[in-house]
């Protein structure tokens, strides 16, 4: 708790953090609103959000075989877990090329995937993501997201 | 150049390397082919990359502010670069949102932008990223590259 603290602090110091009236995606109106792209441009934030991330699976005891990062915030996020606790990693495209493919990286069906997001309002992304990847095979258990209007 | 030579090993343990006649992006055809998005599903990899990647950077001794990756599978390997090295990141969207911003992070206006790919045939992908860039007031003096073709 006191980590999270301390990264809603430093993510208001770096101007992460808006006060006024902000429409969200899924349409609600927010008093607040959190502008997560600028975690990659803070190496010491582009460390700790995975960090906490993965603690989070940690404390909840999810278990799983891959990860797969939302585009694009939650893409960089995905892989420091993925390096530092040596899991593979799934990339879902946001658009498909020609030939269709919207999952890259090697999928092992049945595997068990573990979905990591910045921030959700409805979980429209987290729920389009985790039909993608069911679609390829693989199993959708949890996802674990920085933030949840 | 041990190192590399490890690398290709590693990569064609993967099933990374294909022997037989390829259609390349620029239209040329090759005898063999690299499919580097299997890179993030090896950690040891998604690890090793950037690491040779960055090295290189050194040996070359290119000065640069901040890094910005090729989507899709260079994103990940400028992650790394950039958080093990304490720089800041840029991501470079393959498609525009509704506000057409291509790309996200904190984007200081005289930076020099190292640009980080994982292969290049023409160069076109690293043209349009350093196009791209320089529309933002970023300098892109140099980009790194895993495999030229």
């Amino acid at each position: 708790m006191e980590d999270i603290k301390k990264l809603i602090l430093k993510l208001h110091d770096e101007d992460a953090v808006k006060f006024g009236e902000f429409k969200l995606k899924s349409g609600l109106l927010s008093p607040i609103y959190f502008d997560l792209r600028v975690i990659v441009s803070y190496p010491e934030l582009l460390r700790e959000v995975p960090r906490l991330l993965h603690e989070r699976t940690e404390e909840a005891e999810v278990k799983f075989d891959c990860v797969c990062g939302v585009p694009y915030t939650a893409l960089p996020l995905a892989t420091i877990i993925c390096a530092d606790h040596n899991h593979p990693m799934l990339i879902r495209r946001k658009e498909a090329k020609d030939y269709g493919m919207m999952v890259e990286g090697v999928i092992k069906a049945g595997d068990v995937c573990l979905i990591v997001e910045d921030v959700v309002t409805s979980g429209s992304s987290v729920l389009e993501t985790a039909r993608l990847l069911e679609k390829e095979g693989l199993k959708v258990k949890d996802a674990v997201v920085l933030l949840d209007y």
